[in-house]
């Protein structure tokens, strides 16, 4: 009793994303159908579809997509948080086990037995591999769908649910706020939105950069200033200045210079590359450096982050293109060529027949 | 007009310490020259006898030596806070800039120019390269001199001056304290006193270990028990519940099994082997992990350190050898045969000739 959808896969040994007919389950109790409105492009999409991601599931026809907006088009006998007609965010997971101790605070990210990412991983009830929002049509347990708050546009929302989170958890768990002086590292689609959620909470912000060429988007989103990373001066004088700095940067590099510039005990939390393998330990000693990382975030951030973001007007700067137009957003995205987050408006593929 | 004095130096090619005479500077309006009573023996002295340690300035004739205690036999004229006769602990900084924002707040030991090690260090006013604790008489800026408490004996507290030091700096960054659930992982020089000052500050401790023939001792040192790194199920079972680790562990060494005995936002501080490279940024993701070292403590953290140790009556569980058995004392070293630091006595060099 399963019902087809449009979506765009990537089949077998090409990186190229095809309209394909895929199935979405028949709705569980606490399912709801959600109709996909606008799915932002994400760089683990693009590691996905170069199969790079470890421990991702792959029935051979990988969907993308985890950070989308929609409406709510069906819901099942025992939903109670949502109606059909409700505007609603997903991000990165779609269920976990809600026993452990992690799920019990909210941090279902860190679910003990693994929790579901929205594609490629494993449905817990029958198995199948899960497709991503690069489609018309989802379902998923209501419980990791979010209202989305009337202030904030769906299209420029839709990054929130993974860009917007993977730089409000580690922002918070360094309990940046009023004073603190922070650094991002790289200003592409985590880094712009880590800006406006460092600026909102008071830090002082400045952009780490190896080219100068952003700078003035650098002050238009609420930094202080950019300092370039390439200036042996600019970088000897910076020395010790920042108490945290969230690198956001996906190539591979050297973590020494970024080390340098954090003061007695800071924090450098590195996001935008999790392969990247540490510095030396004698690197962290000298002033008490922390070396962390996260990766997104669980019901309770992501709800805080929607409500923060609602409140002070935060979502991401984006380029919308047609969803058919897929595979040139992958392609600029690998050339680093969008300011900041590309969008997929999937209206494009149609509604589906009742 | 400097004056001569016994030491136990290494001599070109060889690792064996020999019996030599070596001139100690004549004092400098703000020096204290101390007669050496007690000298720990530390791994680092180890490490800079093998020619392993980064940095070292070495004129052929390295004299190891930064955790001892004495008695004050002459001052310079300009001293204000040591008369003759007074009893002191020297740790392994003995001068800095003193103008550096790391020295304003006491942590000399990140001084801006680098702080000058007790031994193998550059003087900074002649450029002589300093000669260590193992030898009868030292020479030092009374800056880097402490009262040694009454309440401590001074052969026993001779290891706070470096061991302890190191432990002290780390837990206290951490904010260790009351409920704080600390695994010390490593049960040697260094770890024993670890266990103690995190017992003292109110924590749970546990320690870490390979094997179980320390069990007693961990007891005994105040710890709630020993858990075996090598027991899988153990280990499973542990999974995520320290908020701290602190890794002494010298040899080369797989962090991984300690991250993830880490909870969410736990920290893994690693000071026993600075020259390991830290894991990949992946598994500091899962749950926040942070990675971080420190080395030594500046004058503000060792004067609060020993002031702690009296109150508490912490010292080191030392086994005193005259300091002519120097070389067997650090073959034993090297084979861990120490429960669990050597003092040499260093009166068996005799007291100079006026």
């Amino acid at each position: 009793m399963s019902t087809s959808t449009l979506a765009w896969q990537r089949t077998n040994d090409s990186a190229e994303l095809r309209r394909v007919t895929i199935e979405r389950r028949s709705l569980r109790a606490d399912d709801i159908a959600v109709r996909v409105a606008f799915c932002g492009v994400c760089h683990s999409d693009l590691h996905a579809i170069h199969g790079a991601t470890p421990h991702m599931s792959d029935d051979g026809g990988l969907v993308p997509g985890h950070e989308f907006t929609g409406t709510v088009t069906a819901v099942g006998a025992a939903v109670t948080g949502f109606a059909v007609g409700d505007s609603v965010a997903v991000g990165t997971l779609v269920d976990s086990c809600g026993e452990c101790a992690m799920c019990r605070i909210g941090q279902e990210n860190f679910c003990h037995l693994g929790p579901v990412s929205t594609y490629g991983g494993k449905d817990r009830v029958d198995g199948a591999v899960t497709k991503g929002g690069y489609s018309r049509e989802y379902v998923l347990r209501e419980q990791f769908a979010y209202r989305l708050p009337e202030a904030l546009d769906p299209a420029a929302a839709a990054p929130l649910m993974c860009a917007g989170i993977t730089m409000w958890e580690p922002l918070q768990a360094a309990g940046i706020g009023r004073g603190s002086r922070v650094a991002i590292a790289g200003l592409g689609g985590l880094g712009h939105l880590g800006v406006k959620l460092a600026v909102a909470l008071g830090a002082e912000v400045t952009v780490l950069s190896r080219t100068g060429d952003k700078a003035d988007d650098a002050l238009a989103l609420g930094a202080d200033g950019l300092l370039l990373t390439t200036d042996d001066r600019q970088m000897q004088i910076a020395r010790g200045r920042f108490d945290f700095i969230l690198d956001t940067i996906s190539a591979d590099h050297d973590l020494s210079p970024l080390l340098r510039l954090l003061g007695l005990d800071g924090t450098l939390s590195v996001v935008g590359n999790p392969l990247l393998t540490g510095p030396r330990i004698l690197e962290l000693t000298a002033g008490r450096k922390k070396l962390t990382s996260s990766g997104t975030g669980g019901t309770k951030g992501t709800a805080a982050m929607l409500a923060f973001c609602a409140e002070h007007h935060i979502t991401a700067d984006i380029e919308i293109l047609p969803s058919k137009r897929v595979n040139e957003a992958l392609t600029r995205l690998e050339d680093g060529d969008v300011r900041y987050r590309f969008v997929l408006d999937m209206s494009d593929l149609g509604d589906r027949e009742a």
